[in-house]
Protein backbone atom coordinates (compact mmCIF):
# COMPACT_ATOMS: atom_id res chain seq x y z
CA UNK A 1 0.00 0.00 0.00
CA UNK A 2 1.36 3.32 -0.89
CA UNK A 3 0.83 6.64 1.65
CA UNK A 4 1.97 10.25 -0.32
CA UNK A 5 1.88 13.01 2.18
CA UNK A 6 2.08 16.04 0.66
CA UNK A 7 4.05 18.66 2.61
CA UNK A 8 6.11 21.39 3.68
CA UNK A 9 9.20 22.15 5.98
CA UNK A 10 7.03 25.57 6.69
CA UNK A 11 4.37 23.82 7.93
CA UNK A 12 3.49 23.52 11.81
CA UNK A 13 0.95 21.13 11.45
CA UNK A 14 2.98 18.76 8.40
CA UNK A 15 5.52 18.42 11.25
CA UNK A 16 2.92 17.53 13.79
CA UNK A 17 0.65 15.43 11.21
CA UNK A 18 3.75 13.41 10.60
CA UNK A 19 4.48 12.62 14.10
CA UNK A 20 1.01 11.64 14.39
CA UNK A 21 0.76 9.42 11.29
CA UNK A 22 4.06 7.89 12.20
CA UNK A 23 2.79 6.71 15.51
CA UNK A 24 -0.55 5.16 13.64
CA UNK A 25 2.08 3.29 11.24
CA UNK A 26 3.61 2.35 14.15
CA UNK A 27 0.99 0.11 15.65
CA UNK A 28 0.00 -1.13 11.79
CA UNK A 29 -0.53 -4.55 11.61
CA UNK A 30 1.09 -4.31 7.77
CA UNK A 31 3.61 -1.37 8.42
CA UNK A 32 5.45 -3.54 6.57
CA UNK A 33 3.50 -3.38 3.48
CA UNK A 34 3.55 0.02 3.47
CA UNK A 35 5.47 2.58 0.93
CA UNK A 36 5.33 6.07 2.13
CA UNK A 37 6.45 8.80 -0.03
CA UNK A 38 6.47 12.36 0.89
CA UNK A 39 5.69 14.96 -2.18
CA UNK A 40 5.99 18.81 -2.49
CA UNK A 41 4.08 21.39 -1.68
CA UNK A 42 5.59 24.74 -1.13
CA UNK A 43 3.32 27.15 1.19
CA UNK A 44 5.16 30.43 -0.02
CA UNK A 45 6.75 29.51 -3.76
CA UNK A 46 7.46 33.61 -4.01
CA UNK A 47 9.89 33.95 -0.98
CA UNK A 48 13.35 34.70 -2.83
CA UNK A 49 15.83 31.77 -2.39
CA UNK A 50 18.13 33.61 -0.12
CA UNK A 51 15.75 35.69 2.52
CA UNK A 52 14.94 34.11 5.74
CA UNK A 53 12.83 35.91 7.89
CA UNK A 54 11.03 35.85 11.42
CA UNK A 55 7.89 33.62 11.32
CA UNK A 56 6.06 35.55 13.77
CA UNK A 57 7.03 38.79 12.47
CA UNK A 58 5.78 37.20 9.46
CA UNK A 59 2.09 36.57 10.58
CA UNK A 60 1.81 39.62 12.28
CA UNK A 61 2.44 41.24 9.02
CA UNK A 62 1.40 39.12 6.27
CA UNK A 63 -2.35 38.53 8.27
CA UNK A 64 -2.67 40.93 10.50
CA UNK A 65 -2.77 39.47 13.87
CA UNK A 66 -1.09 41.58 16.70
CA UNK A 67 2.20 39.85 17.92
CA UNK A 68 0.60 38.54 21.32
CA UNK A 69 -2.19 36.90 18.87
CA UNK A 70 0.45 35.27 17.01
CA UNK A 71 2.71 34.32 20.21
CA UNK A 72 -0.44 32.31 21.84
CA UNK A 73 -0.91 30.64 18.45
CA UNK A 74 2.39 29.37 18.14
CA UNK A 75 2.46 28.25 22.17
CA UNK A 76 -0.93 26.37 21.35
CA UNK A 77 1.43 24.72 18.34
CA UNK A 78 4.06 24.08 21.00
CA UNK A 79 1.74 22.53 23.27
CA UNK A 80 0.46 20.50 20.85
CA UNK A 81 3.52 19.34 19.64
CA UNK A 82 4.72 18.44 23.44
CA UNK A 83 2.11 16.14 24.05
CA UNK A 84 3.42 13.84 20.98
CA UNK A 85 7.11 14.34 22.26
CA UNK A 86 7.88 16.56 19.79
CA UNK A 87 10.50 19.87 21.03
CA UNK A 88 8.78 23.33 19.59
CA UNK A 89 10.32 26.35 19.69
CA UNK A 90 7.95 29.42 20.49
CA UNK A 91 10.07 32.17 19.13
CA UNK A 92 13.41 32.36 16.85
CA UNK A 93 11.93 30.37 13.91
CA UNK A 94 12.04 31.31 10.51
CA UNK A 95 10.68 31.01 7.37
CA UNK A 96 11.64 31.12 3.63
CA UNK A 97 11.50 29.40 0.15
CA UNK A 98 11.67 25.05 0.86
CA UNK A 99 12.33 24.38 -3.52
CA UNK A 100 15.86 23.19 -2.52
CA UNK A 101 14.55 21.04 0.65
CA UNK A 102 12.08 19.50 -1.46
CA UNK A 103 14.40 18.80 -4.52
CA UNK A 104 17.00 17.23 -1.79
CA UNK A 105 13.95 15.50 -0.34
CA UNK A 106 13.87 13.47 -3.91
CA UNK A 107 17.12 12.75 -3.74
CA UNK A 108 16.77 11.17 -0.55
CA UNK A 109 13.47 9.22 -2.03
CA UNK A 110 16.19 8.05 -4.37
CA UNK A 111 18.25 6.71 -1.64
CA UNK A 112 15.57 5.45 0.44
CA UNK A 113 16.25 7.79 2.83
CA UNK A 114 13.64 10.20 2.83
CA UNK A 115 12.52 9.99 6.57
CA UNK A 116 16.02 10.62 8.04
CA UNK A 117 16.21 13.76 5.72
CA UNK A 118 12.45 14.90 6.14
CA UNK A 119 12.66 14.94 10.24
CA UNK A 120 16.34 16.71 9.99
CA UNK A 121 14.60 19.48 8.52
CA UNK A 122 11.50 19.27 10.64
CA UNK A 123 13.86 19.16 13.38
CA UNK A 124 16.31 21.92 12.45
CA UNK A 125 13.17 24.37 11.71
CA UNK A 126 10.50 23.73 14.86
CA UNK A 127 13.13 22.49 17.31
CA UNK A 128 16.18 24.74 16.89
CA UNK A 129 16.35 28.53 16.67
CA UNK A 130 19.15 28.81 14.17
CA UNK A 131 17.84 29.80 11.12
CA UNK A 132 17.32 27.97 8.49
CA UNK A 133 15.86 29.14 5.08
CA UNK A 134 18.01 31.40 2.74
CA UNK A 135 21.33 30.09 3.83
CA UNK A 136 22.52 27.15 1.74
CA UNK A 137 25.44 25.90 3.97
CA UNK A 138 22.93 25.64 6.86
CA UNK A 139 20.61 23.28 4.35
CA UNK A 140 24.22 21.34 3.57
CA UNK A 141 24.77 20.76 7.20
CA UNK A 142 21.54 19.79 8.41
CA UNK A 143 21.99 16.70 5.77
CA UNK A 144 25.63 16.03 6.65
CA UNK A 145 24.52 15.61 9.99
CA UNK A 146 21.39 13.57 8.83
CA UNK A 147 24.45 11.36 7.44
CA UNK A 148 24.13 12.08 3.45
CA UNK A 149 27.14 12.81 2.10
CA UNK A 150 28.38 16.17 2.10
CA UNK A 151 29.77 16.18 -1.89
CA UNK A 152 26.23 14.72 -3.34
CA UNK A 153 24.24 17.26 -0.99
CA UNK A 154 26.17 19.99 -2.84
CA UNK A 155 26.06 18.54 -6.33
CA UNK A 156 22.34 18.05 -6.09
CA UNK A 157 21.61 21.91 -5.05
CA UNK A 158 24.21 23.28 -7.32
CA UNK A 159 22.71 21.95 -10.07
CA UNK A 160 19.18 23.43 -9.97
CA UNK A 161 17.38 21.14 -12.71
CA UNK A 162 17.73 18.17 -10.48
CA UNK A 163 14.84 17.18 -9.15
CA UNK A 164 13.04 20.15 -10.17
CA UNK A 165 10.49 18.57 -12.80
CA UNK A 166 9.71 15.90 -9.70
CA UNK A 167 9.05 18.87 -7.01
CA UNK A 168 6.85 20.67 -9.58
CA UNK A 169 4.70 17.12 -10.68
CA UNK A 170 4.03 17.14 -7.21
CA UNK A 171 2.31 20.51 -6.81
CA UNK A 172 0.80 19.48 -9.95
CA UNK A 173 -0.81 16.83 -9.22
CA UNK A 174 -1.65 18.20 -5.81
CA UNK A 175 -3.63 20.76 -7.45
CA UNK A 176 -4.94 18.19 -9.81
CA UNK A 177 -6.62 16.64 -6.23
CA UNK A 178 -7.65 20.51 -5.11
CA UNK A 179 -5.27 20.24 -2.49
CA UNK A 180 -5.15 24.17 -0.88
CA UNK A 181 -3.39 23.15 2.38
CA UNK A 182 -1.08 20.34 3.78
CA UNK A 183 -0.67 18.09 5.17
CA UNK A 184 -2.30 16.11 2.81
CA UNK A 185 -2.15 12.22 2.94
CA UNK A 186 -3.29 10.30 0.23
CA UNK A 187 -3.90 6.56 0.75
CA UNK A 188 -3.30 4.21 -2.84
CA UNK A 189 -5.10 7.16 -4.28
CA UNK A 190 -8.35 6.31 -3.01
CA UNK A 191 -8.70 8.17 0.00
CA UNK A 192 -7.08 11.20 1.26
CA UNK A 193 -6.70 12.59 5.12
CA UNK A 194 -6.29 16.35 5.24
CA UNK A 195 -4.78 17.73 8.15
CA UNK A 196 -2.38 16.91 11.47
CA UNK A 197 -5.55 14.46 12.50
CA UNK A 198 -5.12 12.86 15.55
CA UNK A 199 -3.21 9.42 15.37
CA UNK A 200 -6.71 7.00 15.71
CA UNK A 201 -7.77 8.85 12.78
CA UNK A 202 -4.74 7.62 10.72
CA UNK A 203 -5.03 4.22 12.31
CA UNK A 204 -8.73 4.35 10.56
CA UNK A 205 -7.47 5.60 7.57
CA UNK A 206 -5.14 2.54 7.34
CA UNK A 207 -7.52 0.10 7.98
CA UNK A 208 -10.11 1.50 5.80
CA UNK A 209 -7.61 1.80 2.66
CA UNK A 210 -5.63 -1.54 3.66
CA UNK A 211 -9.32 -3.30 3.61
CA UNK A 212 -10.19 -1.29 0.02
CA UNK A 213 -6.94 -1.87 -1.54
CA UNK A 214 -7.21 -3.29 -4.86
CA UNK A 215 -4.99 -3.89 -8.37
CA UNK A 216 -6.10 -2.29 -11.60
CA UNK A 217 -8.68 -3.43 -13.58
CA UNK A 218 -7.61 -5.24 -16.60
CA UNK A 219 -9.24 -4.21 -19.57
CA UNK A 220 -6.87 -6.40 -22.16
CA UNK A 221 -4.01 -9.21 -21.46
CA UNK A 222 -1.50 -10.47 -24.32
CA UNK A 223 1.11 -9.66 -26.53
CA UNK A 224 3.95 -8.94 -23.96
CA UNK A 225 7.64 -9.58 -23.31
CA UNK A 226 8.33 -11.95 -19.39
CA UNK A 227 10.56 -13.78 -17.96
CA UNK A 228 10.45 -16.33 -20.39
CA UNK A 229 10.36 -14.83 -23.45
CA UNK A 230 8.32 -12.65 -25.89
CA UNK A 231 5.06 -14.53 -27.81
CA UNK A 232 5.32 -13.93 -31.66
CA UNK A 233 2.20 -11.42 -33.33
CA UNK A 234 0.20 -13.97 -35.08
CA UNK A 235 -0.26 -12.69 -38.33
CA UNK B 1 -4.83 11.67 -15.69
CA UNK B 2 -1.58 9.76 -15.15
CA UNK B 3 -0.58 6.86 -17.54
CA UNK B 4 2.14 4.35 -15.91
CA UNK B 5 3.62 2.13 -18.89
CA UNK B 6 5.99 -0.58 -17.32
CA UNK B 7 8.47 -1.55 -19.84
CA UNK B 8 11.89 -3.02 -20.85
CA UNK B 9 14.45 -1.76 -23.66
CA UNK B 10 15.03 -5.73 -24.37
CA UNK B 11 11.37 -6.06 -25.03
CA UNK B 12 10.23 -5.76 -28.53
CA UNK B 13 6.48 -5.56 -27.91
CA UNK B 14 7.54 -2.82 -25.51
CA UNK B 15 8.99 -0.97 -28.32
CA UNK B 16 5.65 -2.02 -30.99
CA UNK B 17 3.29 -1.06 -27.67
CA UNK B 18 4.55 2.05 -27.03
CA UNK B 19 4.16 2.99 -30.37
CA UNK B 20 0.59 1.87 -31.17
CA UNK B 21 -0.37 3.77 -27.45
CA UNK B 22 1.24 7.00 -28.72
CA UNK B 23 -0.77 7.16 -32.14
CA UNK B 24 -4.05 6.44 -29.27
CA UNK B 25 -2.96 8.94 -27.35
CA UNK B 26 -2.30 11.86 -30.25
CA UNK B 27 -5.78 11.71 -31.53
CA UNK B 28 -7.42 11.44 -28.06
CA UNK B 29 -9.15 14.92 -27.20
CA UNK B 30 -7.73 15.00 -23.53
CA UNK B 31 -3.90 14.41 -24.43
CA UNK B 32 -2.79 17.72 -22.80
CA UNK B 33 -4.30 16.34 -19.69
CA UNK B 34 -2.54 13.00 -19.37
CA UNK B 35 0.69 12.68 -17.72
CA UNK B 36 2.76 9.67 -19.01
CA UNK B 37 5.45 7.87 -17.02
CA UNK B 38 7.59 4.89 -17.92
CA UNK B 39 8.38 2.58 -15.11
CA UNK B 40 10.76 -0.24 -15.15
CA UNK B 41 10.53 -3.77 -15.45
CA UNK B 42 14.10 -5.47 -16.42
CA UNK B 43 12.81 -8.36 -18.35
CA UNK B 44 16.00 -10.54 -16.94
CA UNK B 45 18.08 -8.79 -14.57
CA UNK B 46 20.40 -11.30 -14.01
CA UNK B 47 22.30 -10.81 -17.29
CA UNK B 48 25.97 -9.34 -16.54
CA UNK B 49 26.07 -5.37 -17.22
CA UNK B 50 28.88 -6.16 -19.21
CA UNK B 51 27.51 -8.86 -21.78
CA UNK B 52 26.12 -8.12 -24.93
CA UNK B 53 24.66 -11.14 -26.82
CA UNK B 54 22.82 -11.61 -30.41
CA UNK B 55 19.45 -12.07 -29.35
CA UNK B 56 18.73 -14.67 -31.72
CA UNK B 57 21.31 -16.82 -30.62
CA UNK B 58 19.94 -16.06 -27.11
CA UNK B 59 16.21 -17.04 -27.97
CA UNK B 60 17.66 -20.37 -29.73
CA UNK B 61 19.78 -21.52 -26.28
CA UNK B 62 16.95 -20.34 -24.26
CA UNK B 63 13.70 -21.39 -25.45
CA UNK B 64 15.20 -24.26 -27.32
CA UNK B 65 13.62 -23.04 -30.72
CA UNK B 66 15.57 -23.57 -33.87
CA UNK B 67 17.34 -20.73 -35.63
CA UNK B 68 14.44 -20.66 -38.30
CA UNK B 69 11.74 -20.47 -36.08
CA UNK B 70 13.72 -17.64 -34.10
CA UNK B 71 14.02 -15.79 -37.36
CA UNK B 72 10.67 -16.02 -38.77
CA UNK B 73 9.81 -14.67 -35.01
CA UNK B 74 11.65 -11.50 -36.08
CA UNK B 75 10.14 -11.45 -39.17
CA UNK B 76 6.75 -11.21 -37.85
CA UNK B 77 7.84 -9.07 -35.39
CA UNK B 78 9.34 -6.58 -38.39
CA UNK B 79 6.46 -6.93 -40.24
CA UNK B 80 4.02 -5.85 -37.29
CA UNK B 81 6.42 -2.66 -36.32
CA UNK B 82 6.56 -1.65 -40.86
CA UNK B 83 2.78 -1.74 -39.98
CA UNK B 84 3.08 1.55 -37.68
CA UNK B 85 6.08 3.19 -39.23
CA UNK B 86 8.81 1.72 -36.94
CA UNK B 87 11.91 0.15 -38.60
CA UNK B 88 12.70 -3.04 -36.71
CA UNK B 89 16.05 -4.80 -37.81
CA UNK B 90 15.77 -8.98 -38.17
CA UNK B 91 19.21 -9.96 -37.27
CA UNK B 92 22.47 -8.52 -35.61
CA UNK B 93 20.04 -6.96 -32.28
CA UNK B 94 21.11 -7.65 -29.13
CA UNK B 95 20.46 -8.12 -25.27
CA UNK B 96 21.49 -7.16 -22.25
CA UNK B 97 21.44 -5.62 -18.95
CA UNK B 98 19.02 -2.51 -18.66
CA UNK B 99 19.45 -1.44 -15.35
CA UNK B 100 21.27 1.43 -16.33
CA UNK B 101 19.12 2.34 -19.31
CA UNK B 102 16.46 2.60 -16.57
CA UNK B 103 18.06 4.37 -14.19
CA UNK B 104 19.02 6.99 -17.16
CA UNK B 105 15.10 6.91 -17.68
CA UNK B 106 14.06 7.67 -14.00
CA UNK B 107 16.77 11.00 -14.42
CA UNK B 108 15.07 11.92 -18.07
CA UNK B 109 11.98 11.92 -16.21
CA UNK B 110 13.17 14.63 -13.76
CA UNK B 111 13.83 17.03 -16.57
CA UNK B 112 10.46 15.96 -18.04
CA UNK B 113 12.49 14.60 -21.29
CA UNK B 114 12.01 10.65 -20.75
CA UNK B 115 10.38 10.43 -24.47
CA UNK B 116 13.03 11.70 -25.94
CA UNK B 117 15.36 9.12 -23.98
CA UNK B 118 12.67 6.23 -24.09
CA UNK B 119 12.78 6.68 -27.87
CA UNK B 120 16.23 6.95 -28.69
CA UNK B 121 16.99 3.84 -26.58
CA UNK B 122 14.19 1.60 -28.84
CA UNK B 123 15.69 2.88 -31.92
CA UNK B 124 19.39 2.06 -30.84
CA UNK B 125 18.17 -1.45 -29.56
CA UNK B 126 15.42 -2.31 -32.59
CA UNK B 127 16.08 0.10 -35.57
CA UNK B 128 20.42 -0.11 -35.45
CA UNK B 129 22.30 -2.98 -35.80
CA UNK B 130 25.29 -1.31 -33.52
CA UNK B 131 25.54 -3.15 -30.42
CA UNK B 132 23.69 -1.45 -27.51
CA UNK B 133 24.18 -3.53 -24.41
CA UNK B 134 27.15 -3.85 -22.33
CA UNK B 135 29.08 -1.00 -23.21
CA UNK B 136 28.73 1.86 -21.76
CA UNK B 137 30.06 4.30 -24.03
CA UNK B 138 27.49 3.17 -26.59
CA UNK B 139 24.89 4.65 -24.33
CA UNK B 140 26.69 7.80 -23.01
CA UNK B 141 26.49 8.31 -27.08
CA UNK B 142 22.85 7.39 -27.78
CA UNK B 143 22.09 9.82 -24.77
CA UNK B 144 24.04 12.73 -26.06
CA UNK B 145 22.66 12.29 -29.59
CA UNK B 146 19.32 12.31 -28.25
CA UNK B 147 20.34 16.02 -26.74
CA UNK B 148 21.24 14.82 -23.46
CA UNK B 149 24.31 16.90 -21.27
CA UNK B 150 27.30 14.09 -21.79
CA UNK B 151 28.31 15.02 -18.75
CA UNK B 152 25.49 14.70 -16.67
CA UNK B 153 24.75 11.36 -18.33
CA UNK B 154 28.07 10.12 -17.35
CA UNK B 155 27.54 11.29 -13.99
CA UNK B 156 24.56 9.66 -13.74
CA UNK B 157 25.81 6.44 -14.71
CA UNK B 158 28.69 6.68 -12.71
CA UNK B 159 27.10 7.28 -9.56
CA UNK B 160 25.29 3.50 -9.38
CA UNK B 161 23.30 4.59 -6.61
CA UNK B 162 21.20 7.44 -8.47
CA UNK B 163 17.71 6.36 -9.56
CA UNK B 164 18.43 2.63 -8.46
CA UNK B 165 16.04 2.90 -5.62
CA UNK B 166 13.67 4.42 -8.21
CA UNK B 167 14.06 1.36 -10.62
CA UNK B 168 13.64 -0.80 -7.68
CA UNK B 169 10.54 0.75 -6.49
CA UNK B 170 8.91 0.18 -9.92
CA UNK B 171 9.34 -3.03 -10.17
CA UNK B 172 8.40 -3.61 -6.85
CA UNK B 173 5.20 -1.67 -7.34
CA UNK B 174 4.66 -4.32 -11.00
CA UNK B 175 4.99 -7.07 -8.72
CA UNK B 176 2.18 -5.92 -6.43
CA UNK B 177 -0.20 -5.48 -9.42
CA UNK B 178 0.97 -9.36 -10.67
CA UNK B 179 2.88 -7.80 -13.94
CA UNK B 180 4.48 -10.94 -15.10
CA UNK B 181 5.08 -9.02 -18.77
CA UNK B 182 5.11 -6.09 -20.24
CA UNK B 183 4.13 -3.59 -21.41
CA UNK B 184 2.10 -2.69 -19.25
CA UNK B 185 -0.28 0.01 -19.32
CA UNK B 186 -1.48 1.48 -16.03
CA UNK B 187 -4.60 3.90 -16.22
CA UNK B 188 -4.72 6.01 -13.04
CA UNK B 189 -4.09 3.01 -10.73
CA UNK B 190 -7.51 2.29 -12.06
CA UNK B 191 -7.42 0.30 -15.25
CA UNK B 192 -4.51 -1.79 -16.98
CA UNK B 193 -3.71 -2.97 -20.52
CA UNK B 194 -1.12 -5.60 -21.18
CA UNK B 195 0.60 -5.61 -23.92
CA UNK B 196 1.17 -4.35 -27.38
CA UNK B 197 -2.72 -3.89 -27.96
CA UNK B 198 -3.79 -2.42 -30.84
CA UNK B 199 -4.39 1.19 -31.05
CA UNK B 200 -7.97 1.36 -31.07
CA UNK B 201 -8.27 -0.93 -27.74
CA UNK B 202 -6.01 1.91 -25.98
CA UNK B 203 -8.63 4.58 -27.71
CA UNK B 204 -10.88 2.55 -25.51
CA UNK B 205 -8.92 2.14 -22.45
CA UNK B 206 -8.17 5.77 -22.50
CA UNK B 207 -11.87 7.20 -22.55
CA UNK B 208 -12.59 4.66 -20.06
CA UNK B 209 -10.22 6.32 -17.60
CA UNK B 210 -11.07 9.54 -18.36
CA UNK B 211 -14.37 9.14 -17.82
CA UNK B 212 -13.78 6.77 -14.40
CA UNK B 213 -11.24 9.45 -13.43
CA UNK B 214 -12.14 10.80 -9.89
CA UNK B 215 -10.04 12.24 -7.12
CA UNK B 216 -9.53 10.13 -3.17
CA UNK B 217 -12.70 10.26 -0.98
CA UNK B 218 -11.70 12.92 1.88
CA UNK B 219 -12.14 10.80 5.48
CA UNK B 220 -11.14 14.01 7.23
CA UNK B 221 -10.66 17.67 6.69
CA UNK B 222 -8.68 20.34 9.14
CA UNK B 223 -5.15 21.49 10.81
CA UNK B 224 -3.67 22.34 7.69
CA UNK B 225 -1.31 25.41 6.25
CA UNK B 226 -2.59 26.90 3.21
CA UNK B 227 -1.04 29.71 0.83
CA UNK B 228 -3.56 31.79 4.07
CA UNK B 229 -1.82 30.65 6.97
CA UNK B 230 -2.29 27.89 9.42
CA UNK B 231 -5.33 26.95 11.48
CA UNK B 232 -4.09 27.04 15.07
CA UNK B 233 -5.70 24.22 17.31
CA UNK B 234 -8.49 25.25 19.35
CA UNK B 235 -7.35 23.36 22.83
Amino acid sequence: MQVEIWTDINCPFCYLGKKRFTDALAEFEHAGSVQITHRSFELDPTVPVDESGDVVDKLVAKYGRTPEQVAAGERQMAAAAGEIGLQYITSGRDYGNSFDMHRLLHWARDLDRQEELIDALYAANFADTEPLFGDRERLVRVAVDAGFDETTVRDVLSDEQRYAQAVRDDERQAQEFGVNGVPFFVFDRTYAVSGAQPTELFTQALNRAWGDRSTPTMLADGDACGPDGCEVPQN
